[in-house]
This record gives structure tokens, C-alpha cells and sequence, in this order.
């Protein structure tokens, strides 16, 4: 076992605390990273809250990382001590099942290994990025392309896949009109890359407050969805909606703006069953989905998309003693657009 | 004009009486059908009863409409006196939109116009096949293969093409694990045209009554949704399930039975929406969709389909005088498996 520092919370409605924990010993595939950065994730909040699911205290979240190769494993062959790395939701998963051997780990069929809060197979519990030092098994270690700052690399590691993903699952491309509702975290990376696909984007949001963002970032367009008047004007428009908004929202209005054999994929969960009207549904061959993140190949694809057009996040870089009052901004939809903890102040 | 004679509610509570009703004068591109056979769809009864939205009466319902061409108008080419012909749900369209132009005209953005219950572009309201005679436009006319009886044609114009077209949509074939929800009407098509496209079918069903059938019918299983089991044993299992009940049933349960990148149609709808649990999707990057029957050159696809592989729906062939009768079986779920009422009894 080797030491890590990290900062901790001991119970769902406790604030952050610094504490040292343990990483495991390199195994032959595994690597250890020094991380330099950390994103702060909704999901990070609702997991340590417990509010999706009973997890363990300590409990250290953070799934967002990017950071240094500092030692490597005896059998290690993907990567070197030096290089630019990511880490991202998941570090582990069977390997043999149909989903792992087409690449997309996040559907593993006996459940992928989450980066904090779950049990891996050496049974121990999980401990996310907010933290110094992380080991991981090779082949869940993607390279940071060098054009890539690594602040601004963490947050492609869930923001920007969980995004990506179903952009390219669906089809984006250019001639697709798509909205994306909600211009957040992962909202303002959808609009990027939708943008960057050739696709034309609308932004969806509750007010036109971040009208002038929403149309830097490359959206074309962009309405208020507290305006009844946007539902009757955009009705059967688009051929694929990104829904990121993790509240109870009314997907059958949302619904309606879908054009014949469009898709609105949720990418956000809320804990509440969503009410379907499935005449909505009928009258124009549409479908309601939702989508996980995306597999390693996928997500290394992204990092080199994402440096062949120049695409990041949009940060602000915070000390490790500000994460408490991040949460509290981030439940006020308070940043532009994503929190990333710079570890070297930890 | 032209007089038809028709069975005809008066109201939504009303019994079938029989009437005289009118039919336009042929135009140049109309033909003169002769009826011969109308099947009984669930639809009709929600839509005479006015409780898919209201309804003028007097009303005449059927959509599943099979007979002999009787007279065509001057500029008719499709069809000559003598053929034998369908008519489904719709009878005209824009003709002009992409959907039309795609082939797909129950997605006209003008709105196809119904068999029953539409105001037509000639401001009449449309009246269905429970009738001796209808007119309709060429172009939504399809032919009906030889080898396949009059009367048993007559449902696949409805219940054929709604189950027909999601399966072809959604990629039927060798490989795919199906599942069929409800064997009735629609859903005993469904597992035939399942079977015929060479998918393993599995019917899920709410007893285990009709196993015997479903067997014979193409189903490699059956299983009753009544049993809590049923839900643990298939769960993950299905590409594609055809859901084509409906009352509200719990749609996460069904959604459960999803393998990664599945889908669940619904060609059935519940008035009620119907609470859906994002994280079922979210996990495996399921879809819920719905479906409405065909194009026309779908539709004709689909008799020649039934054709070629001897797929004919089971009927119970009624008089005229029984149609109340029938209604409250089909209420029932009382039927093997389509009513098809033989209109020379009118």
C-alpha cells in the first residue's frame, strides 16, 4: 500500500476535511499517477450525499483527473513515467464481456468499476480524484494530446464524454439540427461539440442570461424555456435533443420539439420517475433515451478530437479549500461553467 | 355523391344502427371499392367512444378495409375494375412534405388524413369501413396478393402494418432476441412477422392462457408478467420489444428487460403518461419509442411479405348485427385473434 492525501467528507452532510488515505501496491498493469487536477461533477455531490444510493464514509469523490505518470507497473506498455494522463468515471471492468470487448466498458456486463464509491477486485472501496496520487490499471489511463492544458483536460474526462458520446451515437453531424437544454458543465461541452461536428445548435435554457456564452460556445441559436412561446415555435424542429438537466423537467414538451425519428437523450438523471405521454411519442416515430459516458477508445477519441479543434472547457481553477463552497455553487448552477481543483494546493 | 350503407353510432354510448350514408362523387384520381370485409380494431372503439379526443357523430368506424375495385375515375392508373385491394388507417396526405415524398405518409407534416374521424381535402368528414362502399385516392390503395383471402387481408391493413413497420424499422432479423408485450390483435402479427424476419421471439403476456398459441404462432417462449420472476430471469435479454398493450403497465419493469442499446416501441397508447425511470435508460443506453402503422408503400411491402410467407392473422369472421357484441369481446380481450366483420351481411 502507498499513502495518498486527499480531501474527504465522513458523512453525507459534512464538509470536506484533508485526511491521508491508501492506494494499493502496483500490480503489473497498474499505474500510479500524480494528479494535478480534479473536476468537480454534479454527480460527485449527489454520490457523497448518498442521495443516489447508500456509499461508505471516508468517502473521497472525483472522477474528473488529470495528472502525471509517476511509476509504472513491471508489465505497464501503454504508458511511461512523464506523461500527460486521464482518468474518468470508471477504472475498471470484466474485460471479457461483449460490451468491454467492443470497447465501451461503460455497459460491462457484470458492472463497470466506478473511479470513487465502488468495490474493485481486490474488494477494495473505490476513492476518487480529489486526491494526490491515484493507481489504476493501464488500460483505463488515457493520454492528454500536448496542445491540451491539463486544468482544462480533467473536466473532458466526464463532462466532456458523457457528451461526446451520444453526439456521435446519434449521429451529429452537419445538416442535424440539435438542442441541448441546460447550459452547464456539460451542457456548454455539448454545444461545442455538436458545433464542432458541423451540426447546427440551439440552446435550450431556463433564461436567456447566458444568451451571449450560449453563441460564443457556437450555438446558432437560443431560447428561453420558461416562454411558452419557444414550445410552439421549435415544435417537431429538431432531430436530436441532449438533455442535460438532471431535475424533473417536462419531457413531453421537450418531447415535442423532436422532428419524425428524432431522439432526446437524457445525460443527466433525476431521482423521479419522468411522466412519458406516449401519444408523443407515437405521432412521429420518436424515441426518449439516455446515455452513460462512453468507453476508453471513446473517450481517447474525444481528447484528439478535442485537440484537433481546439475544444476545452470552459474552468475556473479553484484551491482545495474552496471544494465546499464549489458544491454549494455548482447546486446554484452558479459557475461558467466547471469547478477544477488545482492539487497542488491540497 | 354516391349512398354507401353503414353501420353508424349515433353517440359515444350509442349502439351500431344501420344507415345510409353518403360517399363523394369520383374524382379523377379516385377509386370506387366495393367492401368485402372490415376488420374490428381497438382503435375504433377508443376513437367512436370519443376517447382519444372528440369525434362527430354520426360516425363510421374500420380501418382494416378489403374489397374489390368497383369503378375508377378517369386518371386512375394504379388499379382497374376487378382488383383486389386494401385500405388501412389513412386515405390521403400532402403528398408533398418530405415525409410523403419519403414514403412514409402517416408522418405527413400537414397530417395524413384518416380512414374515419379526419376532414378530408374536400372538407368532408372521413367515414370508415363498416360500409358497403368507400372512395378513396388511388395512391392509398394497395393490392392484395392472390393467395391471400379476402377476409384475412383485411386486418394486416391495420394491425399487420403497425407491427410490421417498428420491426422492420428497428432491424429484425437473425440474431435478435425479441420480445412481443400482449397477444392480441397486434400482437400475435407481431410474433409471426418476428419469426418470418427469422428473430427469436419471446411473448411476454399477462397469464399463461394463450402459451399454447404463441408457441404455434412463432414464440420460442412465453412468459406470464404476472409471475415477479419472469422480470429477474429476462432481465437484459431483449434488442427489440414490441409492446403492444395499451393499458398502463410498468414501464420501467419492461424497460429492465432491455439489453444495452435496446428498444422498447410502443405501437399501443395509454391516454395516461406513463412514468419512466431515466437511470433504466441512462445504464445500458435504452430507448422507449413509439411507432404508427406504415407508408402505403410500406403497407404494400408488408402483403407481399405475408404473402410470400403464408402469414395470414387469425380471425373470427362476425355478421354485421354482432359488432356491439364483438366491441364488448374485444373490451374483453375476448378474441382469437381479430374480429373481421363480413360487410355482404350489412
Amino acid at each position: 500500500m502507498s499513502t495518498a492525501q486527499a480531501k474527504v467528507v465522513y458523512g453525507a452532510d459534512q464538509s470536506f476535511q484533508s485526511a491521508e488515505i491508501q492506494r494499493r501496491e502496483l500490480q503489473p498493469h497498474d499505474v500510479l499517477i500524480e494528479i494535478k487536477y480534479a473536476g468537480i461533477c454534479h454527480s460527485d455531490i449527489h454520490s457523497a450525499r448518498g442521495e443516489w444510493g447508500p456509499v461508505q464514509y471516508p468517502f473521497v469523490p472525483g472522477h474528473e483527473i488529470a495528472g502525471i505518470i509517476a511509476a509504472v507497473g513491471s508489465a505497464v506498455t501503454k504508458h511511461t513515467v512523464g506523461d500527460r494522463v486521464g482518468v474518468g468515471c470508471m477504472v475498471d471492468s470484466c474485460g471479457k464481456c461483449v460490451h468491454c470487448h467492443d470497447g465501451e466498458e461503460q455497459y460491462c456486463l457484470e458492472g463497470m468499476t466506478g473511479t470513487y464509491g465502488s468495490v474493485d477486485r481486490y474488494g477494495q472501496y473505490t476513492q476518487g480524484g480529489y486526491s494526490s496520487h491515484i493507481v489504476v490499471t493501464e488500460e483505463f489511463v488515457v493520454k492528454i494530446p500536448d496542445n491540451i492544458a491539463l486544468d482544462a483536460a480533467a473536466p473532458l474526462l466526464c463532462a466532456g464524454i458523457t457528451t461526446y458520446s451520444p453526439l456521435r451515437h446519434w449521429g451529429a453531424a452537419p445538416g442535424k439540427k440539435i438542442a441541448v437544454v441546460g447550459l452547464g458543465g456539460l451542457g456548454h461541452m455539448a454545444v461545442k461539440f455538436a458545433h464542432a461536428m458541423g451540426s447546427e445548435v440551439t440552446v435550450l435554457s431556463q433564461s436567456l442570461k447566458k444568451k451571449e456564452d450560449g453563441l460564443k460556445l457556437g450555438a446558432s441559436a437560443y431560447y428561453a424555456t420558461s416562454d411558452p412561446e419557444t414550445f410552439k415555435e421549435l415544435a417537431g424542429s429538431f432531430d436530436l435533443i441532449i438533455n442535460t438537466v438532471s431535475a424533473q423537467i417536462d419531457m413531453n414538451a421537450y418531447l415535442s420539439l423532436l422532428a419524425v425519428d428524432g431522439t432526446l437523450v437524457n445525460v443527466g438523471a433525476p431521482a423521479e420517475p419522468l411522466p412519458v405521454q406516449v401519444f408523443s411519442l407515437i405521432g412521429k416515430r420518436r424515441s426518449f433515451a439516455g446515455s452513460s459516458i462512453g468507453g476508453i477508445r471513446e473517450t481517447q477519441e474525444m481528447l484528439d478530437f478535442c485537440a484537433e479543434h481546439n475544444i476545452t472547457p470552459e474552468i475556473e481553477v479553484i484551491s482545495a479549500d474552496r471544494i465546499d463552497e464549489a458544491w454549494e455553487r455548482v447546486m446554484k448552477s452558479d459557475v461558467k461553467y466547471r469547478f477544477v481543483i488545482d492539487i497542488a494546493t491540497l
